[in-house]
């Protein structure tokens, strides 16, 4: 049985920057080469990033993914890479892109895999199965390929597969039984979810199973806009054995070495031709190719990749949000952030998340005390700023406040939003002037009641926390100081932020238990009616009162949102990790009695 | 040959308003029978509205809209149109809606039609082909069909279709053609784009010789979000002759005498059956299913539906923001809109599409001056008050901006921004206090280049001209005045608005064209980057500049747009009335120089 030394290149491409991406690569793949690698594996769409979306459409980008991958695979041979074989995705055409419904049957926009070897590309692969669901729309995009891709490399056939692949059944992982292949790379990027990773293993070792092949799973990390990338990167045996994991959110390259069949031990071989011609499951018709010579196998000790264990769900999250937010600066080339400090749990979260993704120095904290404000809430933005050492300014808002309540007759919400309002213009006012991008610290549940102010508390250019419920956003909260105490350092989050009622602090004593039910009861709701599509009757049936239930259901549709927005204009994404809730603004279905 | 007399309805339903648009098919088959119609047309989807999005998720909204359908037939019968058959279109399904990859192959929800004939669902039809580009996602939504449906009415078989249907080769027309029917049906939610009714009537043309076949193509009509449905419904028969033609933009019942080949004289029908179980075009399977009896022939003279005249590109752009417009604000339930008034064209454009949409007496328009503000802003847009009798308020702004200014150490653009901002605040305020929807005045050419203030003139639920390019407000403006004068009404936009140069006004004697290039040159290129997804290359190959391609691809991509918002995260919807743009915020691809 022939062994091979595999490594899983996790690393966090950008979007658009192919030649960034492409240097990435060769520096990775240097890396590979050094730890002894004899073939490296790349995430799904590494040259272009993921997912690009419209560009798929603009010629000229598709032209230069092409030109890049061509040039990549000289690049690697004059590096002295050339026989180390390297997979690779990469956005690939046969045919015009499909902007309409009259494109050419079966050609279009490819999102490929392409082995690299001497200086060619020695092999490609068209993903079959396109995900079109969820934050997906690859049929709008993407042509699916009809093609088992095969690649004989040291003595091992090998099936390249792309992320969706693996997530249906049937399909390229069916065919590699019916060829006989010893090893089926998965190569990803697939966003995070939570609880994600705990039905990625099951899932590989199905694959696995349904393939008759170790399986090497690769994915990609990174923010990109309201995605993150988590990576958990694995190879599993054919028995199911989890032979290496790697951990979650962090570049990494994960080597290892893996026994695997011999090609011609699998007696179901023909010798190699440009087909079969033999039909497999869903059509796929079998393409090999031969890599005629790999590095040596590495004298000295077997590499390991080890296997990191589970992390919990608060640690997995907060990761997220810190790499999301931190790539989000950094891609958009922001030299830092401002937001505004209230004192509560939601803005002393997202300036802690802040702190972790980019360094106390680049982070602006403002507390913006109005009249209403009490003296618990300055005390506390100004605790939150010592303990993570944040650049701190104040900056009442009671003189603007003042004079436009001279220069109009405002009441009631409207004054209340009015003071949001001119906390927005002094925070945008801070971003134009000095460069920071401002974020937003609206909770997923807040946000879904509509108990913030459009233009008000709702303005900035990311929001970290928008997908995470309020009683999460507490046990994050309380998660990450008890993470700081166990290491010894110093809990960045104000105890008397977490335990203290919430408040918006517009008018006078005012509390969100005086407009919404308790989080404990508003946020399973929420999350069954928005992230579980349940109507009304079966919300009731998994156990909410029917008066409670029409109260937040009515608060989600219509009245409070319109009531205090005064305008639906603006579309509120429902996404929570990877699950996207597209729905129409004008809409008169009512679920609530 | 027998002769039937079908009516169109060209109606507007409204998305979830289940209820309320099956009272309108029952009021509007009552219209029809007055008229003497033996089959009936409502458009796609008209039970639930379109698009429905992420609704199609709830079974409670599926369950509801198949009661709907069950009940509507019910209530037809009880109202006595019992005997008429009715085409409608509603949401069905035959399985779990499709949320992820695994769903059972083949089943799911469906685009469907139905028809209704004394109390029963006779006949039902699943949309084949679904479109997924542009503004369509109906692969994350829909199941296709497999099968044509063909009803014997009248002596005539009659094949239904919905919308995509027709739009592309293949599927249920030419199957239609291979079980000879007499009429094909194609129900329709198509929005509009400019100068779809030109192509629109060649590809019926196309249809119905394919078909060979008369086709009658009706169409919903209203507001949805951000699309427009236009109307344009019509008869072709099979030999392409355009036989009536409904006006666009308006609620229309069609009603025409269209002589049509008697089913036995095709030869090409056994007895009917379930299916015949021959495989047809796309492999759809036959479904047949016959009504036994139709209203009778009416005496008195034949119905003719007209042939309506195209009108000019500016008459068909205006009538489609004007149905916009007030199809968001009702439908939504808005008593009034409030805008800001500058002086310029673009406030005054968006000020003359409310007073035509809404009435003078529910649009209020908010004069916002500055010290920055010129004599003749104030009185071009007092003009424009008067010429249009809309509510007219002024509200200076020096005093806010003025306290801001004494508050924090602001220069440059943070000062230009300011004054946007201080002006959103203030029409804020007003749609809290007065219940006004702001609306948003930024033309599309200067929001492709980021010349507007995030939080200032962008405050708004709704921006009538966003996807109206810079040159065409000009032409609008002028064929709105011209088309009054020929009407012997009052040109509503002050000839000073059309003529001026455009200016910002935020800082003194400041005018776009220190910033941009002149719109005549601005548009084209933008044009091409945007809706042509034309590259660098491609648009210098049409003949611009290349500094000049670089100097607004810079703009667009990054530099301006960034510098004076220091916030990107607001996606901007390129959409172009049906082109939908979908492009990555965070994205390092660069097409200029």
């Amino acid at each position: 049985m022939p062994t091979l030394r595999l490594a899983l290149c996790q690393v966090n491409p950008s979007v658009g920057d192919i030649s960034g991406n492409a240097e990435h690569v060769r520096a990775w793949t240097r890396r590979a080469a050094d730890a002894g690698a004899q073939l490296v594996l790349f995430p799904e769409m590494m040259l272009t990033g993921y997912p690009v979306e419209d560009l798929v459409f603009r010629r000229s980008f598709v032209a230069a993914s092409k030109a890049a991958l061509d040039r990549l695979a000289a690049d690697l041979a004059a590096d002295g890479l050339g026989e180390l074989p390297v997979v690779v995705g990469y956005l690939d055409a046969d045919g015009p892109p499909q902007v309409s419904g009259d494109a050419e049957p079966g050609r279009g926009a490819r999102n490929a895999a392409a082995l690299l070897h001497r200086g060619e590309v020695v092999a490609r692969y068209f993903k079959h199965h396109l995900p079109n669901y969820g934050v997906f729309d690859e049929d709008r995009y993407f042509v699916p390929g009809g093609m088992l891709t095969v690649v004989r490399l040291g003595g091992v056939d090998v099936a390249l597969t792309i992320c969706e692949d693996l997530w249906q059944a049937g399909g390229p992982f069916a065919a590699a039984r019916q060829v006989g292949v010893g090893l089926v790379v998965n190569i990803n990027g697939s966003p995070y979810e939570l609880n994600k990773d705990d039905i990625r293993l099951p899932l590989v070792r199905r694959r696995a199973a349904e393939a008759g092949a170790t399986i090497a799973y690769v994915n990609m990390i990174g923010g990109q806009d309201e995605l993150v990338f988590e990576g958990d990167s694995m190879i599993v045996a054919a028995d199911g054995t989890l032979l290496t994991r790697a951990p979650q959110f962090v570049e990494h390259l994960l080597v290892h070495d893996v026994a695997l069949p011999e090609a011609t031990e699998r007696g179901a071989h023909p010798a190699a031709g440009e087909t079969d011609g033999v039909e497999l499951a869903d059509g796929l018709r079998v393409v090999r190719r031969t890599v005629d010579s790999i590095p040596p196998a590495p004298t000295g000790p077997a590499a390991a990749g080890g296997v990191i264990e589970p992390v919990a769900d608060e640690a997995e999250v907060w990761q997220a949000l810190v790499l999301g937010l931190r790539d989000y600066v950094d891609k958009n080339r922001f030299p830092s952030v401002v937001l505004g400090l209230s004192g509560g749990i939601d803005s002393a979260v997202v300036a802690a998340i802040a702190v972790d993704a980019l360094g106390a120095d680049r982070v602006v904290g403002v507390s913006l005390p109005s009249q209403h404000s009490s003296e618990h809430s300055r005390e506390d933005a100004a605790d939150l700023a010592k303990r993570t050492g944040l650049d701190y300014r104040i900056e009442p808002i009671q003189p603007m406040v003042d004079t436009f309540l001279a220069n109009m007759s405002l009441s009631g919400i409207a004054v209340e939003n009015l003071q949001a309002r001119v906390r927005g213009v002094i925070l945008m006012a801070l971003s134009n002037q000095e460069g920071h991008l401002v974020l937003t610290t609206g909770n997923k549940s807040e946000l879904a009641v509509g108990y913030s102010t459009l233009y008000g508390d709702s303005v900035g250019g990311f929001n970290p926390i928008k997908d995470v419920w309020k009683t999460l956003v507490w046990r994050l909260a309380k998660w990450r100081n008890a993470e700081a105490a166990r290491l010894g350092g110093t809990p960045p989050i104000p105890e008397n932020s977490i335990g203290k009622p919430p408040s918006a602090e517009l008018s006078p004593g005012q509390l969100d238990s005086d407009t919404l039910p308790d989080y404990d009861v508003l946020d399973p709701i929420l999350i069954g009616y928005i992230d579980g599509d349940l109507g009304r009757e079966g919300l009731v049936a998994s156990g909410h009162t029917p008066a409670m239930v029409d109260k937040v259901l009515r608060m989600v549709d219509t009245a409070e949102y319109k009531r205090r927005q005064s305008a639906p204009g603006t579309k509120i994404s429902m996404k929570a990790f990877g699950r996207d809730r597209r729905l129409p603004i004008t809409n008169r279905w009512r679920e609530h009695g």
